[in-house]
């Protein structure tokens, strides 16, 4: 097998922007960097001498360390400011913030902003050949939460193009599904299912190419794969927001609704979990789970994402 | 002399599960790390590749930073998140943050939680090798620091079996005093005076093996060491928040006071000083005080206890 | 030319204990290092084995990172604690935090604080050979800003000494301005022209031998340099705060009134920028701007001077 060409992208911002040999390499990239990294040679030099910036205006645990560890895995130096904090008290645009560090010889930066198109808008306005990574933009894009999400599926499904995937939740608030969604299309998988209450489905599902169902169980059968998506109560008007047990109730996901999906259906789930809510413990910890997996992959992809970029 | 085998741990959430030859050789490998430092060798590669998580579920600058330290002059990828604020937003357990970053590669965590046996609980829950120190649980352990403090009365007292060690203070409280007590029985001290007001004195001194005065000059006549603890002012309920400058009249660890113990005895101080409150100036920074000499050999013990753990 | 010797200085804390010399030797080092940045040479060995800790009692973004990203270019071992959050909660004194963090092995403290002369009271006080840096202190110094505004002013500049130099703004409240004062005097130049409102001009103007315009039009013209300062709301009295749409009518840098300073007069400010207010986009983002050029030197700036005093 020939080593496929590296795609010449100098920015990830959205899936939609991106075709399947892209895809297909950097899944190919980051199962390299799984072996790497389950074979113990935790630290490459790819990175040596590289800048990058986590810059998080939104509060993270998983997805912030996961950018840390994937840059520090690379060698590159990382620097990871409390953009809540410092930046904002002081009144500065984002985009002054970005041209600053560009200056500061910054090299990538991973953004993760409330707002939509923030990652777009500032790799629009670099003044240099720095990198932009969206690591989440409002309700938009959340691309390498995608990328590891395929990865995910390919090392359980053989192909994308007769599967069937379900996505459970608050999908019209979720950038996962969104990316999710779009990356899934460019793989060639038809049968996207999308099974939220109807307050929380995506008002544009027709033009995204999806079936919606308010049904659980008629969305759920025949499925190979079923995505969770965490209720975003920080992202939910207050009006909008449901009553926690009648939502699980009517779309948690229990092990009754899970035994719906075909037998050897995985569980996914972008995570941090609200248990007891959008998913039970013993599905969320059962046989058919990959959520820990899914966080594996995530170090790899972001991995295979950056050296990408940069190199 | 033989090199001591190296002991046979994965974890370390209490002094109370360490036997003395193991601590002996905790403290050896220490003095190898503080001699390799003073002599400027500040990086070594040990853990080059390893990926250490200093997770604080407390505020805290010094046992922070030194498990930051001693883990980056060791060469490990470090992660030092802020989990006051940004995994508690998202409301995720402790358990489901450990699993995550376990997934992510994490191989040590050194935790400090405001809930006792927060590591016990975390080590004996992981889903793979990765190893648990202990930084402080609630007012119950603080292994850490118990043993850079035994490794501080080494340097200064030949052995530990013939020691009067006197600790003053807000015992009921204190974390450090409960694991340095285990630890100096392990090592065969058998006088070990506690000196506290009656609220703040432990309830199950008995069972400790130690002996209570609530009189501050009848405890301290003999000592060999006196370790002062702070006023945990976060730990205390309202109702037994003493008034300062009366405890400083009963309890302050005074330059008069210090004179009953024996003339070569040292002054200890787990540190933050309340100065003028637990201890005087002139004690804290008085010839008898070894106080800056427990922070260096913290970064030497901590050293000691990753390389131990994970090599 | 014969490499100059490197000056014998242990401390970096006010512009006024430097000579034309040291500051020589500073600007040729960190043009040095920008040659080498700009090669992609990003990291360097030299302070391999060095701790240096960024303490910042203020918030900040830009100082912070690029204390950071310069100490891990040199590669250091860097610790960058939230000072605002940890260590003021237990209540230690900015002494013992210095003390402890010297125990741990700490070379190279870089210190923001809001008192005047904390950096020069640490430094007076230090138990061993650390080395201090003024990250700026109150609104007296901020000597690594002027060191790489005079690098920035040599770079486009031929000399100092025919120079006239024009700042503006809130004189009264910056540090920026009171070092860069300091070193343009050491550097030979006598026209130091400063433009401010009666209310943030310097009291002390005719001691630091500068003249002062109360009328932006005046103090502008013939200037080969201008130094836009930003408001600092965070440092003005509540009575004292001038209404922002006034202040950028009298005194904002306007493409009108720049146009009034020599044609080749370069722009400068140290940032963040209220645009709007003393600064209009068209002139921080215009031909004569030097201002991400400032940002890019700080880098380098900051590693000369940390190599300076630790080797």
């Amino acid at each position: 097998m020939t080593k496929k060409a590296k795609p010449d992208i100098n920015h990830l911002v959205s899936m939609e922007t991106l075709d399947i040999d892209t895809i297909n390499y950097l899944m190919d990239e980051a199962d390299n960097f799984l072996k790497k990294t389950l074979s113990k040679e935790h630290i490459l030099d790819t990175l040596k001498g590289k800048v990058v910036a986590v810059l998080f205006y939104e509060s993270s645990t998983r997805s912030r360390n996961s950018f840390v560890i994937a840059a520090k895995r690379l060698s590159a130096i990382t620097i990871n400011p409390d953009m809540n904090l410092s930046a904002i008290l002081k009144g500065e645009s984002l985009l002054d913030t970005i041209h600053t560090f560009e200056a500061m010889g910054v090299d990538l930066f991973a953004i993760r902003h409330p707002d939509n198109n923030a990652a777009q808008f500032v790799a629009s306005e670099l003044n240099g050949p720095a990198s932009i990574v969206n690591a989440g933009d409002g309700d938009n894009q959340h691309p390498t939460q995608a990328l590891l999400d395929l990865m995910t599926i390919r090392q359980y499904k053989s192909q994308f193009n007769d599967l069937t995937v379900a996505i459970v939740g608050d999908i019209s608030h979720s950038r996962v599904a969104r990316s999710l969604i779009a990356g899934l299309k460019i793989m060639g998988t038809t049968q996207i299912h999308l099974i939220a209450p109807p307050d929380l489905a995506p008002e544009d599902a027709e033009s995204l190419g999806v079936k919606v169902f308010n049904n659980f169980e008629e969305g759920l059968s025949s499925a190979d794969v079923v995505v969770a998506l965490r209720i975003q109560k920080e992202r939910m008007q207050e009006a909008q927001l449901p009553d926690f047990e009648k939502y699980h109730n009517e779309f948690g996901l229990t092990a009754e609704r899970l035994a719906l999906a075909k037998s050897d259906a995985i569980v996914m789930h972008p995570g941090p979990m609200n248990r007891g809510v959008e998913i039970d413990s013993n599905v969320a910890d059962g046989p058919q789970s990959v959520i820990l997996q899914q966080v594996q992959n995530g170090i790899a992809m972001r991995m295979a994402v950056m050296e990408t970029l940069l190199i």
